[in-house]
């Protein structure tokens, strides 16, 4: 896939289900690395161990991720934990500590057990190839219900995406653990401006519970060959942004329990970031997402939302249009088939759109997911 | 119950289950009147109505109520539907049109069929007795279980409230319809200010599902005698607040579909505006609330949601209690009896305390339920 680049996991014991848990990627040639992360203040270990080692060293050759613990709310013993993977990592690929990024997913508040790390290692060497990012796109899900990969090449250019996110799904960053590798050879500031706009876009405009987790990261690795090629640039930003973008969907089409995508899209002659309040309320009004999931229009209840996202607005100046259908125009019920508009219900794929005066001044798009009982159930269950 | 006062309800044909759904109330004396309503930009018709009387005219003598149209969303068509059921029933009780109030519930966007109002009225009329409060009450609701009825009597003064809600319950208030009256003659500003303390700290801390309704209204009456006793005002403040805090409590175990009413207090020596921010984060995340469902503690998503409220804190500053058991002291987690702690997250109460470095400083308290598969059922189904 990527000249060398490589991949693999191991089942280490750490998810029940006994799947593929423990995943590592390795480089022969020094990379530099965009990191991207929560900004939950519980943040997980891993993220702050990350953080530290950006600090001190430049170039990254490694990655070690486990799903099943969280390693978050761990105190000072999971910080430690962190570095002995890294360590463990480091020592068995025979590269230095700090060239060792960390990430880790599943139940917060749980020591991970290091000497099934320790004890796996051996296995997880012996695993790694270079087409081996299915399996490690495997062993880093959790209640996803399948791993998610987007790979884009394009004059010479490859982008590779590994992504796993269900949910605690919401805006910086979703809960959710995203690696991405490029064969291009990227400056350093070029590509965390690139990464940063890229997510922006695409994983910091889905939500699919409004819960904010507190081990996203999204780590972007690009091979240090000291070369410089502008036009490629071009191609990568693109590229990336549609590797995010088309993970972000997939995440949305995983999310838990859910039966739809919804695209909200609030515009207006008032300001982006009131046009991005009133989505968000949209987004994560429960009544909202139910009677999405019942395939109801229940229209009064996004304007319900929207009239109470805190933005001043006046109704008789606001529009709503379903599945292209205006249903509601300066303040009153506009006439439609209702008929035609509940069989579009049933879609996969709803679309609100939210007027305010007129729509050419401002626009925010934001995805969601419908709340289903499946959700509830998932979500019940999942014990600590 | 009140002398003077007097209250009735009919089967207007406006709910598909054919219970009462019509309410009146009737003064002999003129009152003096306070409300507070939703802060929502769609207000409901009869909310923008009755600001409209309550500047035109100091003195209220009648109410009325439907169940089954929210009369909201319903542009200047709903505004002259809500002026006509005041005059409609201004007339047949021989009072003035801007001596009644009027007050709506149910689906938003539906017009409000004025014939059934009109046709209902002789039978209301005939309906309204000093103990009619009790079928009021039941004329109200909507996808409440039960109706919600509070009195408080003490050294001669009497309260008696009257509220429906169930769903769509957010601070500022629940989609709720609250109807206070009181025996007591009492100041037009006292009256409000009272009000206006006993609401925040009652309907104004309670959320069932983060939705924020576009008719909440609370109105309290009083009669107007002329009398002034400062003894009895006091009384009456006390009284009125636990009236309003009891029937908070009323709504949130109806909550839809809720099997547990969770008290939230976060403290610290941060702002109590922060405690309020954390407060709300965790009473909205869908993870705490299905953990809760679930009878799972899941502490780490309850950290989780507090570190994602934007409150700037220091993880290792951080101590939280769960129904009195310490689980995570200032960055760790603490031992306790685990089994306890799983036996009582099956009550039926929950407590979660956030402390945030002291709790001696400020600190917020705030009440929701738990997010069931029932709730998802109801909100689905509960058609347009």
């Amino acid at each position: 896939m990527i000249e060398g680049f490589y991949f693999g996991a191991v089942r280490a014991g750490l998810k029940e289900s006994k799947n593929l848990d423990l995943a590592g990627f390795y480089s022969d040639i020094p990379c530099y690395v965009a990191i991207l992360s929560t900004k939950n203040s519980f943040k997980a270990a891993p993220i702050i161990r990350n953080n530290d080692i950006i600090k001190e060293n430049k170039f990254i050759r490694g990655l070690i991720v486990n799903s099943g613990m969280a390693n978050a709310a761990t105190g000072e013993d999971g910080y430690k934990d962190a570095c002995s993977m890294c360590e463990i990592f480091a020592q068995k690929f025979n590269i230095k500590e700090n060239e060792t990024l960390v990430a880790s997913t599943g139940i917060i508040g749980k020591r991970i057990p290091l000497t099934n790390i320790r004890d796996s290692l051996p296995l997880l060497k012996k695993s790694i190839r270079p087409d081996g990012y299915k399996d490690f796109a495997k062993a880093i899900i959790t209640t996803d219900k399948r791993e998610k990969i987007v790979i884009k090449q394009e004059n010479g250019v490859t982008i590779l995406g590994i992504a796993k996110g269900a949910g605690m799904i919401s805006p910086s960053m979703a809960t959710m653990l995203c690696f991405i590798f490029t064969d291009l050879s990227v400056d350093r500031d070029y590509l965390q401006e690139s990464l940063y706009n890229a997510v922006s876009n695409s994983f910091n405009i889905i939500s699919v519970d409004g819960d904010m987790s507190t081990n996203d990261t999204v780590i972007l690795f690009s091979p240090f060959k000291n070369e410089h090629n502008t036009k490629k640039y071009e191609i990568f930003k693109r590229l990336l942004y549609g590797v995010c973008f088309e993970l972000a969907m997939k995440i949305l089409e995983d999310g838990e329990g859910a039966t739809k995508i919804i695209k909200i899209r609030v515009s207006g002659n008032i300001s982006k970031d009131d046009c991005k309040k009133i989505a968000t309320a949209i987004s994560r009004s429960l009544l909202v997402k139910t009677a999405m999931f019942g395939c109801d229009m229940n229209w009064g209840r996004i304007l319900a939302a929207a009239g109470a996202s805190g933005v001043n607005i006046d109704p008789f100046n606001v529009s709503l249009i379903v599945n292209g259908d205006m249903i509601f125009q300066r303040g009153k019920v506009a006439p439609y088939d209702e008929q035609l508009a509940n069989v579009k219900m049933k879609n996969k794929n709803i679309v609100i759109e939210l007027i305010v005066g007129e729509s050419i001044y401002n626009e925010y798009i934001f995805y969601t997911n419908d709340l289903s009982v499946e959700y509830v159930h998932i979500n019940a269950d999942y014990t600590t």
